[in-house]
């Protein structure tokens, strides 16, 4: 199969590469390599050493025996996104190429112009050119879990038949996101839906729950194929920041009491996840399929318990201290998302979290002076209320 | 009050400056005159002859006493509007500076794509302004009843109370638009709610249906206070649109079957709701407020007939003409939207929608030669699935 993947130079598109050139599809990928510039703008960088995007196109031919095929430049322009359609005739193409932090996009007025105008741009151009160009070709889209919210009935998968005043329909879910970033994919949704129904498009949307983790097979233990890691309060997950700093012996920081829940799942299942549904596309043209993409649900501090007691298991001994919550979201609620389609399509987990959080903080072990330097970007400074960022408070409560 | 219109020089916009200042009110308005262009960019211009922005603020304090403050400028530029709302201190903002066409939105990816930049970032340009400056300040946002789409059921004014799985919530309203330009409007229905929700800000937004005609009493029958009148096939509503093709003798075009169900209201309704929506704002600090704002709801063709008996009244004998639907719309649906709140607030209809045809058949008599000029720009050659445009077929079915 032909895929193109944008953000290819991300978390997830570049161990997604590797695992599609291993299962003997034909990769192309697009990347203005923005990521590294926002987690720079963070006061942070990659705790892994990753290669610059040249070294990593060498190596992954020496390892494949085949080109990624590669275009630099950037999704929200259209030209640039045809000619890379004409080009390659993709069959599937996986649309990771966006800014993926919340945090990140409540920092201003223009931060959260900049997400919108980066994430909904790049997705229209996606869906006019297949619509022009490749109308067969199945589009992947990163959506996330955080597009439903939590709401105090239980989630489905994207669309739910109800019945109101004495007539049914079967209509999408309603969204109440808490974020800019989280807003964005709510747009792309309705947008891609748009595309589905009007336009006969064929696409999956993955809500997509909290990933972490440093390893999926294909990189084979070999560094110059090493993913980014980012520990910073924008662009690392909250497992991934935990890890962190056990790793430095810094306080795990849950924000306010931490019992907000979410699902979670690890790189290497995201991966699976993610070339399972490519492998398996929608049966009709015109189909907007959506997924949700997680493999348990865990409230916060529950994991910032688990990775103490896998740190300590470890001979790392480090304190949980709650920061107060930068976030407006809430606190306790009711969360129960269905997740079944992939498990239908053959999702399998591969560890259970306490297993991929050990194999993490193993692997963040070689890394911990990288992690020091990245010390001060790793505590909320970014507040969902006010404009300017005020020093995090002394203490939890 | 002190009253802060986006988009002033507009059809909604100029009329209700006026009504505003005749009801005691401090008007300011922003405009960067771009509907002008977008119309002209369509081949056409406004049928009613409109004076400049200069004249017309001239012209305002003549007859008001009292400045309209006017900034010139884009929604879209942040500094603009932060200096704009700490100038004002508006107890208000209406925002009307939106790019109001579904057809401009489906020209193609590049005016799709324009589409959501001017209307989602004016939004959130407006959100951050009044959060930073002017938190206590009532946001009225011309949504349209178009964000909803042709659901199978009921359409309630935005939330609605569920039960599902034997749980219950009240949740927004899931929202099928059917163009680029009504996607825009659910993304900012989004954003908005988000603003309120996470800042608590104030707002009103406003599913407005259709809307029609060429007269409010405050204009008072001074030509130089004429409000703009579009009849292309992307700026002119249907009802203006056929009493365009009336008074040219063209044979009126419902689109498809023509059987469409849609809400209707006059723009001297629009402007009376806007203006009681405005002097009623929401009584508590943080309401999200959905008001679905029509007279009543019609078929197309069924209006189509209307507009033909009322010029046949006046002497003038047009054909019906259906031609090939442009848009990918369903053409026979459920459609059976509340709209209680407004009446609530005091709105009565001024007219049956066949008197408020009658008058702007009469107005429109006057500017023949003018629509005559537009004649070319007024039937469909935008297309809802094709970038190019082709040619309308000959004749209807």
């Amino acid at each position: 199969m032909r895929v193109l993947i944008t953000g290819v130079d991300g978390y997830l598109g570049w161990p997604l590469a590797h695992a599609l050139a291993r299962r003997g599809h034909l990769v192309a990928g697009i990347d203005a390599l923005l990521r590294r510039e926002w987690v720079a703008e963070m006061g942070s960088q990659s705790a892994t050493p990753i290669l610059d995007i040249d070294s990593r196109l060498t190596v992954f031919r020496e390892v494949h025996g085949e080109d990624l095929r590669f275009v630099p430049g950037n999704v929200c322009n259209y030209d640039l996104v045809e000619e890379a359609i004409r080009d390659f005739m993709p069959d599937c193409v996986v649309h990771l190429g966006q800014m993926p932090s919340a945090p990140y996009s409540m920092i201003d007025a223009h931060h959260a112009v900049f997400t919108h105008q980066n994430n909904i741009v790049g997705t229209l151009n996606l869906l006019f050119a297949l619509r022009d160009l490749a109308p067969n070709a199945h589009l992947v889209k990163l959506g996330t879990m955080g597009e439903y919210g939590t709401p105090n009935i239980d989630i489905p998968e994207g669309f739910f038949d109800i019945e109101y005043r004495g007539r049914r329909d079967r209509l999408p879910f309603p969204r109440q996101p808490n974020s800019m970033y989280h807003l964005t994919k709510v747009h792309d949704s309705a947008n891609i839906h748009f595309a589905c129904r009007v336009w006969g498009l064929t696409c999956t949307d993955v809500m997509q729950g909290v990933v972490f983790g440093t390893r999926i097979d294909a990189l084979n233990g070999d560094d110059r194929l090493l993913t980014r890691f980012d520990v910073d309060q924008a662009f690392g997950t909250v497992i991934n920041r935990f890890c962190a700093q056990a790793v430095i012996g810094m306080a795990l920081s849950p924000y306010g009491r931490g019992h907000q829940r979410r699902g979670f799942l690890s790189l290497r299942d995201s991966i699976q996840c993610l070339a399972l549904i490519i492998e398996n596309p929608p049966d009709g043209a015109g189909e907007y399929r959506i997924l949700n993409q997680f493999h348990e649900t865990f409230d916060v501090y529950d994991l910032a318990l688990v990775v103490q007691g896998t740190a300590r298991d470890m001979g790392i001994d480090v304190e949980i201290k709650t920061v107060e919550n930068p976030r407006i979201e809430a606190e306790r609620h009711y969360y129960n998302p269905d997740h079944q389609k992939l498990f239908d399509l053959g999702y399998r987990p591969t560890r259970t979290v306490r297993e991929e959080i050990r194999e993490t903080l193993e692997d963040l072990g070689r890394f911990a002076e990288r992690i020091r330097l990245c010390r001060g970007a790793i505590l909320p400074s970014i507040r969902w209320r006010e404009r300017k960022p005020r020093p995090s408070p002394v203490g939890g409560f």
